[in-house]
C-alpha cells in the first residue's frame, strides 16, 4: 500500500505522515517514509522545479514506492507533488494507492512557513513556490481530506489512521 | 543483503544476476534484481557519462538498495559502476554488501557486444565506453569474482549461490 501525501509547503504534510508513520512502525516493521526533501537529496539532485522537472522528481518517487510495495511495505510519501496528472499516472501504476491531501489555505500555510519559502518570494528572492506563483492542482477525488486549519495534527492522523486501519 | 554486480559491458553481469535473482525467487519472494539500464530509465534520465554522472548513477541505486535492503529484500543490482571509490562509499552505507565482479577480458566483452556499443565506439559514432575509451576501476578485494571467459553462466551463477546460502 502507498500513501500519498500531497498540498502545499508547510500544509501539514510532513507532521502528518510522520505521525502516521509513528503510530504504524510499533504494529509493523515494514512501513517506509519517503519525505519530499529526502527523495530531492537522494534521487533527483539537478533537477529543478520545472513541471518537468517536478513530474520527473514524482515519477521517481512512484517507482521507489512501487519497489518496497511489492514487497509488502506499507509506503508514506510525503510531496507537495503539485500536478495532477502525474499523481494519476502514479495511482495508476500502484496497486493500492491511498491519495491524502493535506490541505490548508494559503495564508495559513503562509503564516507557518516552516522553511521560509513564502517570505522569500515574496520578496522576489526566488520564484517558483507552488500556492504562490505555481500551479497546485487539488486532487479532485481524494481517499482522504485533512483540513489543517481546522483540525489538529492529531485529528488529522487518526482520521488517516482510520482510514488505513481495515486495509492492514 | 546487497550483492552488487560489477563488470564492463557485456561481461555478463545482467545473465548472471538474473540467473541468481530466477534461483533465489521460489526460495524468497523478498529478493529484487535492479538492473542498470531499468535504473538509468526510471532514476536517472537526464545524467550522462561523465564520471559525476555515472557516481551519481550509482549512488541512486545504493539509496534504493538501502531502502529494499532495510525491509528485508535480497537486492540484486547489476550496473557497471566503474569507479571504484563510488563502490566502497555504496558499500559502506549498506549493512550487508557483496560485491562480484563479472570479469571478462575487453577482447571477449567486445566479441559478444550485445548492445553493439563497442562497435559504434570503434567507428567513433559514440565515446565513453567503459574499458574502450573510458575507465573501469577492477574491485581490489571484491567478494566473488567470476572470469566469464572461462567459465559458464551456469557455473558463475553457481558460484555465486554457494557463497551466498549460509548468509541467506
Amino acid at each position: 500500500m502507498t500513501v500519498w501525501f500531497t498540498g502545499i509547503s508547510s500544509a501539514g504534510k510532513s507532521t502528518i505522515s510522520r505521525g502516521v508513520y509513528d503510530a504504524l512502525l510499533p504494529r509493523s516493521r515494514r512501513v517506509e517514509l519517503l519525505d519530499g526533501d529526502l527523495v530531492r537529496e537522494n534521487l533527483s539532485k539537478g533537477l529543478g522545479f520545472s513541471r518537468a522537472d517536478r513530474d520527473e522528481n514524482i515519477r521517481r518517487i512512484g517507482f521507489v514506492a512501487e519497489l518496497l510495495a511489492k514487497h509488502g511495505v506499507i509506503v508514506l510519501v510525503a510531496a507537495i507533488s503539485p500536478y495532477r496528472a502525474v499523481r494519476d499516472e502514479v495511482r495508476a501504476r500502484l496497486a493500492d494507492f491511498v491519495e491524502v491531501y493535506v490541505n490548508a489555505p494559503l495564508s495559513v500555510a503562509e503564516q507557518r512557513d516552516r522553511k521560509g519559502i513564502y517570505r522569500r518570494c515574496r520578496a522576489g528572492e526566488m520564484h517558483g513556490v507552488t500556492g504562490l506563483d505555481d500551479p497546485y492542482e487539488p486532487p479532485l477525488t481524494p481517499e482522504i481530506e485533512c483540513h489543517t486549519d481546522r483540525e489538529s495534527p492529531a485529528e488529522s492522523i487518526a482520521r488517516v489512521l482510520a482510514f488505513l486501519e481495515p486495509r492492514l
